[in-house]
């Protein structure tokens, strides 16, 4: 489909996360680090919650998923047994001349390094011919530095999943069809990270290996296609904005039987946030016979055997924090508190996965019975959502600064709030449509945790 | 303090975590590898719990913390300018003749590879004197694999929030004294890893740094051992459990000013859970000075700049689960529904922790319209909490079950349950008294929910 890249909204965008401390470079007092990036206040806020609402649908809302938590670091032969070691991998090229290293298949769009306005296939350099250059990260473990304790930070946490598989089973008193889900972080040495966190060195994943009766893996696969955009729309991104791409035979892992892309129209491009993938029995195949382990299911009904099927919705944590980031944005024309057009920037985050549910304001912080007030309010507040106290500039330049966070609501305690415990009320804002209403304190809690639910 | 230590009971602990899924060895099908551990869906549900209750209890339920998330590769300049590079390492001494690789102070301790009831020192080998060996894990980053492009994985969480300290106190709107809270993976490269998970080569840290007035870190280090301790007794271990230790002289890192171990009596001894450490301004320093940029504060009242002192509780994720598993391990002799005494495995996890929280069963499985109810009050309960639904075996049997894995509560659904809807009732069943008494199903949710909070 036909895109408009904008590189002028992704620039507001990142300058936005810098400034109010969603993303920073990592080490970025030392010049940062390629492809890796920290989450600041409000990031870690907003990743937590849309992890957290990943786990509890896929976990504790579903009688047939468990959960658990592998280490990134396993054994070698891990990677060996998948394919990754041999294979997961980019051809790169040198240029003798310039002494870069570049991936074969962006010739054509990187830069030569002593002639920066040319490519490395028309400044004249020589190039070698490609090397296949292997993504994974190695690292030595134990007290000898020689290769036979080399291993690798893992490239998808799936794996661990897989060589897991039969130990889950034999705990979780599941019978397939059944799913265990994992977050984690993974690795890869991507030779040209790009696209702000899109593609990332290090990055985290939510995935799902459901396995399933052999034969039945395509009707699998179209039924997590389906929950999976779904789950999109309860973070609030619109069904309209995910793409699916069904790959073709040819672009297709030679194991997988079928994959969906789940794709985002990002400034920069339509981009996959998800794979939903029928990876057959490829993977527990590959360890049982690596492993010499059997990791067959015996199904007590028909007295079979079988190596399980999988489909897998494998969903990209930074990529979903970033799609979040991007539709939230909005520039806005509205009339400040002197009736003059002002431009509002707002980020129009579902409540649900805000990173601050409720702004707390006394309206003047020189008055201590105000000040007093909103503090009772914030302490009845706080136990139930996280919350946002501000005392300082004008309540409008107050709310202002919360819509650019995306702060759904906002509660401003004023000298009406202090006329008497029968009527004590305050001014409930809201973030999208700037209306405010005057609610009972008493009714807060329950009217603002259904709200964020 | 004297310590019983208690082999049989760690393995006892041990051995259920492997069987009821807590914990499993990292990559078992390949024979595992050292110091390295998954968690199974009870284990990644325990430590979900965990690290929630310290987020919540850091970051939401406070006005002076905020959160961020680090990523674990930074810029090798860190670790220089951290010492890291330089002085993070322990002594190792080479056996020429076995080939063996030994902590120098454990030389006395350790086995003979060539003569296992040997030590390294009286086995007769020849012995190399000792060199540093460092303890961080070492990759390479980028197309270039020399020593250019290396670095580490971070064997703390700390750095990152030093590092990131100027980025976060500009757009967290926060004075002095103010903390930055985080949780995250670290990796050492231990040579000997050992009790169980308690020595890992991969853990998970909470930590979080204060930042306060240089004067008063003394007092901000009191302040904080008293929270931690208090937050213990919060997740189920109770004030007599834990020791404090107040670190020497001598002992403390050269930069501390004063610090605290807080320690627990696992079976196989008393051992540090957090360390409560007042850093001084030795960080921020460190980095100002290798980095170039000022990490001063600037006090709008006093109208001073100063570089802030550090209080720091640093607690270990992988250690608190530990010390949750040994303190909630119960043998009780107790008459099974026959009479007869029989032995119970109860896990008495606090319900905060608990990873699952209540378990629903049908009284039998052959009685459709049970099953059918059972479901109901399952869909009931599912969105408020985590459940385990078990329809197999004598109920007796299946309360025995969820014993073992701390399961707090269980609702049964029997005949009386079906009487009709104005007295629509189940039994409740508590875990540690195993008490029972009969409650509405209408009034489940709030009991239950206020009961695990």
């Amino acid at each position: 489909m036909a895109v408009q890249h904008d590189a002028s909204l992704m620039e507001k965008i990142v300058s936005l996360c810098k400034r109010r401390g969603f993303i920073f470079p990592s080490s970025e007092i030392y010049g940062g680090l390629n492809g890796v990036w920290d989450y600041g206040p409000l990031g870690a806020e907003l990743k937590r919650n849309l992890k957290d609402h990943w786990w509890r649908s896929m976990t504790q809302l579903r009688d047939d998923v468990v959960g658990m938590d592998g280490a990134i670091l396993m054994n070698r032969a891990v990677w060996k047994a998948s394919g990754h070691e041999k294979t997961f991998s980019d051809p790169l090229v040198d240029c003798k001349t310039c002494k870069g290293r570049f991936r074969e298949d962006q010739l054509d769009t990187s830069q030569c390094k002593m002639k920066p306005s040319k490519t490395p296939r028309t400044c004249g350099g020589e190039l070698s011919p490609p090397r296949q250059f292997n993504l994974m990260l190695k690292t030595t473990i134990g007290a000898m530095e020689d290769d036979s304790n080399a291993t690798y930070l893992r490239p998808e946490t799936a794996q661990a999943i897989f060589v897991q598989f039969k130990s889950v089973l034999e705990v979780a008193r599941k019978k397939i069809p059944f799913g265990i889900a994992q977050i984690g972080k993974a690795f890869r040495n991507e030779i040209n990270p790009r696209n702000y966190t899109f593609r990332s060195r290090e990055f985290e994943q939510m995935e799902l290996e459901f396995f399933v009766k052999p034969g039945t893996g395509q009707e699998w696969l179209e039924y997590w296609k389906e929950e999976r955009i779904k789950w999109y729309t309860e973070i609030g991104i619109p069904r309209e904005k995910i793409h699916v791409h069904e790959v073709p035979d040819k672009d297709r892992a030679f194991y997988s039987q079928g994959t969906y892309d789940l794709e985002y129209a990002f400034p920069f491009g339509v981009q996959e946030l998800e794979g939903v993938a029928y990876r057959t029995d490829y993977d527990l195949k590959q360890h049982q016979e690596h492993s010499g382990k059997s990791l067959e299911y015996f199904d007590e009904e028909t007295k079979q055997k079988y190596i399980p099927h999988v489909v897998e919705p494998s969903a990209g944590v930074d990529r979903t924090v970033l799609a979040l980031l991007c539709e939230a944005y909005r520039e806005e024309e509205v009339p400040d508190e002197k009736g003059k057009q002002e431009t509002r920037i707002v980020m129009r985050f579902s409540p649900r996965i805000a990173p601050v549910k409720v702004g707390v304001f006394p309206l003047l912080k020189n008055k201590p019975e105000l000040v007093k007030k909103t503090g009772e309010v914030a302490n009845l507040l706080r136990p139930h959502m996280a919350i946002f106290y501000d005392e300082s500039g004008a309540i409008g330049r107050r709310y202002r600064r919360q819509d650019e966070v995306g702060t759904p609501f906002g509660v401003t305690i004023d000298f009406e709030t202090l006329e008497g415990p029968q009527k004590e009320t305050v001014t409930l804002r809201h973030r999208d449509s700037m209306k405010q209403e005057r609610i009972p304190i008493a009714g807060l809690v329950t009217r603002l945790s259904a709200a964020i639910r």
